[in-house]
C-alpha cells in the first residue's frame, strides 16, 4: 500500500497549521514583553480573544467571504456554494484550519498596536470584524483565484500583503484613532524610561516562537509536500530573517548607539515579513538583500510613526505594515521570471505596487471606519484612571507579576530600595552609551 | 522507490510525540506561572521528575501493565510476552515513546494540584506509582484491545478519560489528602491577593505550548498518517479550544465581572480536554458545542472544588478531571454513528458514562490509597516553616527570581538591601536541608 | 501519483531544521534565566548574533570549508566545486539550511560561557570566526566523507563531538581568556547569592525547547524519512535525557543536599548531549546507562571547572564539552556492531577517543588563538564599570525587566500596601468593573 500525495499533503498542512497557530503564542509573549507590566495580562488576553472569537468569526463568516462563490472579483458569497475541497484536493477541513490560523494572525498584529489603552469589549468587536469581514475581503482579492488582484497576476505567496500589510495598516488606523498612551509623547521618548519594555526575555521568547512558526507559515503555504520549491522557500525565509536582524544590529553599531534589543527583535521579524511574499519566487541572494533592507526600513518606519505622534507600543506598523509592502514590491523587483531587476519587465512590479497600495489602503480605511463606528457607539478607550492604574488591574483584577513573593523570607529588607528614584539609573546609562566604549 | 505507509506513519508518530513531550514544558510554565513565586522552582522541578522518573517507571513497568498479555481485561502481565510491534505495524520503539509521552502527562496534571506544599520525595514516589502502575491499569481497560472497557465499545480517542479524567481525579484525591495551603481558606479566596498567580505571561506561554502540543496529542493518536480523519480531528480540536475560551470570556463579561485571565486560559484548556475523546467521532458543530460547555463547566467545577475547601492551585481538577468526564460523555451524545442526540441510541452513552465513572473512581481511590500509604510512612507534606518560607528556598535552596538585579547600576542604593545578610536565608535553607525533612 | 522518498525526505529535513532552529530560542531563554538579570538582555542579543551573523558567516564561507572539495581530509576548498545536492539526493538548499542550524548551535553553546562580561563587538567577531571557519574545519574532519576522522571510521551520528565537544571546549578557552566575573570567586560560590540564576522558570522554558528541538537534532540527522533507525534514535534520545535528569536528582537527594534546579536542568541536557553521537548505534539500555553517567558527570565537571577558577555562568563546558566527549567515547563502548563492551573490539573505541580528543583540542586551541588575537586587538572584556552596571544597561541602554510597573497605579500605597490590605486594590477593580465601562 502506498501513500498518495493527498494524504501527505494533508499531514504537511496540518503540521504547518500547528506551527502557525503556535505563532499566536509568539505574538502574545512578544507583546506582553514589550508593553508595560501593568498591561501585560490584558495584551495576552487580547491574543486569546483572537484565538477564540477571531477563530469563530472567520469560521462562520470570513471563510465564506474569502473563498465563497466570487462576486465581481471583490468578495465571496456568504451563503453561496463552497468548494467541497481545498486546492489540489486537500480536505476542506485542513484547508479551513490553515486559513483560520492565518486570519487570526491579522488580529494579533493589531493587538500589539492598540495595547495599553483599548477597551476589552471594543477589541473583541474589532477582532470579530477584522477576522470575519475586513481581512477576508482583501484576502479574496489576492488568494481567491477569481479575486481581481489574483487575476491581474499579483504574487503574494504567503501574505506579505494579504496578512501583514493588511494587519499593519489596520493597526495604524486604530492606533491613530485611540490616540497615544498617557504621557507617551511628553519629552523625548527613547529616553522615556516609563515606556521601556517590561520583560525583554519574554519578548524574545515570543520572537523565537514566531521565527519557528514562520517555517510553517511560508513553507506551509505550498499546501503541497511535494512542491519542489519547499527547500528554497525555507532557506530564503531563514536567510531574510538573519539578514534583517544583522542589518538592524549594524545600523546601531555604525551609529555608535546602544543596540536596541527591541529593534533587533523587530529587525528579524521585519526580514521574515518582507520575504513572505517572495520566498518562493526569488533567489537566495535576493532574499538576503530583501532582509537587509527590511532591517533598516523597520528603524526608519518606527521613527516615522513616532514623529506622527502615533503610538504603536510594539512597532507592529513598522514591522508588518511597512515591511509587508516592501516584501510585496520586492517580488516585482526580484521575481525570477518577471522581476524588473531580474528581467527588465515592469508589469509585475506595477501590479505588486497596485496590490500593496490597494490592500494597505483597504486595511487602513476599513479599520478606521470600523474603529470610528465603535468609538461613537461603545467607545474604544478606557478611562484615564483605568489606564493609569493599568488594564490588568482595571479589566482583569489581577497584576501580571507578583514577584515580591520571590523574596519571601527576606522581605523586610526589599521594598523601599526597589521602588525609589529610577531616573539616576537612566542617567548612568546615557553616559555609558554616549561613550559607546563597549560597542 | 516509493514510501510505504509504515515509514510515513512512523515519522508522523515521532513528530506527534515530540509535540506531546513539549507539552511537559507547557504544564511546567503554566504551573510555575499560576503558583506563588516562592514555589515556582519546585513545581518546575516536579515536571522534571515526571520527565525523568515518570518516564523510567512507565518504560520499565507501566508499558507492560498497559499493553502486556491481558489478564481478564483488567491488567497486562509485567513479565508476559509483549507485542513485537505497535498497531498497524508501527515500530514498537515509536509506539512506546508515544505512550511514554502520554503517561507522564498524567503525572504532570497531578503536579499542579499538589503544588506549594508537597514533599519532593513524596511527589517522586507518587509519580513513579502513577506512571508505573495506576495509570497503566486504567489505560489497559480502555486502550488495550482486550481491556474490559474497550470490549464494551468505549470510545476515548485520545484520552479524555484515560489521561485527563484519570489524572484529574487522582489530583483531587492527593490535593484533598494534603490539605489546603496555609491561609488558603481564610476569608473569601478570590480577593485573597496572596494567592494570585505569580506570573501570568509565563502561565499563558505554557497554555500556548499545550495548545500547540495538543495537535500532536489528538491528531497523533491516529498513529497513521493516512487516516482520513486527520483534518477533522485537528479542526475539531481547534474549534473546541476556541469555543472553550470564548464561553469563559463571555461568562465573565455577562456577569460584568473582571475577566479572570487564569480562568480564560483554563477555559481554552478545558475545551481541549473535552474534545480529546471525541475529536475523531463528532461533527464540527458538536465540537463547538462541547467547547462552549467546557468553558462554562470549568468555572463551576473550580468553584465547587473550592467550596469543598480542597485546594487546587492551578485548577487541574476542574480542567482535566471534570472536562475529561464531560468529553467522554459527550461522545455518547454526539458520536456520529451511535450518539444519543445524533442517532437516538443509548448504549454508547451508557458505556461512556460507565467508563468515565469507573476510571474517575479508580483515579481517585487508587491515588488516595497510595497517598495515604505515603502519608503514614514517609509523610507527604512539608513543615509549616518550609511552606511559609516557600519550597524553592526550603527544598532547592534557591528562589525562582532574583529580579532586584535588574536594578543594578542603582546598586549604590540597593546594595545594602540586596547584598546584605543573604547568609541567614541560605543558612535556614541548609539547615532545613541537612535535616532533609522535606526530601 | 505517488510520493518519492526524496520529497518526503526533504519535508522531514525541513521540519527537523525548524525544530533545530527553535533550539536557538532554547539556548537564549536558558542563558537569560541562568545569568543575572542585569545581563539577561545581552545574552539574548548574543543568540540573535548567532542567528544573524553566524548564519551569514556559515552560508558564505563555512559551508564551503565544511563540505567543499576536500584537501587532504583536513578542509574543504572555499572556491572549489560544491556538490549540487545533499546526501541521498536531498536538495542542496534543504541540506544547507539544516547545516546552518547546526553551525549556529556551536556559537550559542559558547555564548553562555562568556556571558556577563564580554564585549558585544568581540562576541560578534567570535561568532563569525566560529561559524565561518573553526567549526566547519573540524566538522569537515567528521562529517565530510573525505574527512580524516570520517575515513578512520569515527561515528558521531548527530554531533556529540562535531557540535557539542567543539562548542564546549571553545567555550572553555574563551571563558578562561575572559577571566571570571567580578567577585565570582570571592568566598565559597555556591552560597554566593549574587550569582544565583535570575529567572529559573525562564531557564526551564529554554530547557524544554531544547528537549523538543533535540528530536529534530538527532532524528533529523538521518536526513531520511525512511530510515529504519528513526524510532530507535528518538527513543534512545528521550531515555538518555530522562536518565540524565534522574541521576542528577538522585545525586543531590542521596547527599541530602538541596536539589539544585539549575543542575537538574543541565543533567537532562547532559543526557541529550551524551546520546547525540550514539543514538543510532546503541541499545535502549545503553542509552539509559549513558544518560545516567551524563547526569553525574555534569556535576563533577561543573565543580572541576569551578575549581580551576574558570567562570562558566551557565555550565556550557560541563554540559556540552565534557558530555560531548562522554557521548563520543560511549559509542566506542556500546556500539552494537563494534563497541568494546558489546563486541570486545577496541578499534572503534580508539578511533572515538582520538576523534574526541582531536576535536576538543582543536576547539580549545583554535578558539583560544582567535580570542587572544581579539584580546590584543579590539579587546574582549567590557570595562569594570560596565560590568558592574550590567551589560544590559551598558550596551543596550535597557534593563531586561521593569517589574515595578506592575504596581503602577497603586504606587501611592505600594510598599506597605503590596503586602498589607490588598482589599482596596480589589475594591477599586470591582468598582471599575461594576460600571463595566471598560468591558
Amino acid at each position: 500500500m502506498i501513500v498518495m500525495n493527498i494524504e501527505l499533503n494533508t499531514l504537511w498542512v496540518l503540521l504547518a497549521t500547528a506551527m502557525v497557530v503556535f505563532m499566536e503564542g509568539g505574538f502574545s509573549l512578544l507583546e506582553a514583553g514589550f508593553v508595560r507590566a501593568k498591561n501585560a495580562v490584558n495584551v495576552t488576553m487580547k491574543v486569546f480573544v483572537d484565538l477564540t472569537f477571531g477563530t469563530l468569526a472567520f469560521y462562520v463568516i470570513g471563510f465564506h467571504l474569502m473563498f465563497g462563490e466570487d462576486v465581481a472579483g471583490l468578495i465571496g458569497k456568504v451563503f453561496g456554494a463552497m468548494p467541497d475541497q481545498g486546492p489540489g484536493g486537500l480536505p476542506l477541513a485542513a484547508y479551513l484550519l490553515f486559513q483560520i490560523a492565518f486570519a487570526i494572525a491579522v488580529a494579533s498584529i493589531i493587538s500589539g498596536a492598540v495595547a495599553e489603552r483599548m477597551k476589552f469589549s471594543a477589541y473583541m468587536l474589532v477582532t470579530v470584524i477584522v477576522c470575519g469581514v475586513l481581512y477576508p475581503i482583501s484576502g479574496h482579492w489576492i488568494w481567491s483565484e477569481h479575486g481581481w488582484l489574483a487575476r491581474l497576476g499579483m504574487k503574494d505567496f504567503a501574505g506579505s500583503t494579504a496578512i501583514h500589510a493588511m494587519g499593519g495598516f489596520a493597526a495604524l488606523a486604530l492606533a491613530q484613532l485611540l490616540g497615544p498612551r498617557q504621557n507617551r509623547f511628553n519629552g523625548e521618548n527613547r529616553s522615556n524610561r516609563e515606556f521601556a519594555p517590561s520583560n525583554l526575555p519574554l519578548a524574545s521568547a515570543g520572537a523565537f516562537i514566531l521565527w519557528f512558526g514562520w517555517f510553517g507559515f511560508n513553507a506551509g503555504s505550498t499546501l503541497s509536500a511535494g512542491d519542489a520549491r519547499l527547500s528554497t522557500i525555507a532557506l530564503n525565509t531563514f536567510l531574510a530573517a538573519a539578514a534583517g536582524g544583522a542589518s538592524t544590529i549594524l545600523a546601531y553599531l555604525i551609529r555608535k548607539k546602544p543596540v536596541d534589543p527591541g529593534m533587533v527583535i523587530n529587525g528579524s521579524l521585519a526580514g521574515l515579513v518582507a520575504i513572505t511574499a517572495g520566498c518562493a519566487f526569488v533567489t537566495e541572494t535576493a532574499a538576503v538583500i530583501i532582509g537587509l533592507i527590511a532591517g533598516i526600513l523597520v528603524i526608519f518606519a518606527t521613527d516615522w510613526v513616532e514623529r506622527l505622534k502615533i503610538d504603536d507600543p510594539v512597532g507592529a506598523v513598522a514591522v508588518h505594515g511597512f515591511n509587508g509592502v516592501l516584501g510585496t514590491v520586492a517580488v516585482g523587483l526580484f521575481d525570477i521570471q518577471a522581476g524588473w531587476i531580474t528581467t527588465g519587465q515592469t508589469r509585475l512590479l506595477l501590479v505588486q505596487l497596485l496590490g500593496a497600495v490597494a490592500v494597505a489602503a483597504w486595511g487602513y480605511l476599513s479599520a478606521y471606519a470600523a474603529g470610528k463606528l465603535l468609538q461613537v457607539s461603545v467607545g474604544i478607550r478606557v478611562s484615564p484612571e483605568e489606564e493609569q492604574r493599568g488594564l490588568d488591574l482595571s479589566i482583569h483584577g489581577m497584576a501580571a507579576y507578583h514577584a515580591e513573593e520571590s523574596h519571601a523570607g527576606v522581605e523586610e529588607r526589599t521594598e523601599p530600595a526597589v521602588q525609589k528614584q529610577p531616573q539616576p539609573v537612566h542617567a548612568n546609562v546615557l553616559v555609558s552609551v554616549q561613550e559607546g566604549t563597549s560597542l
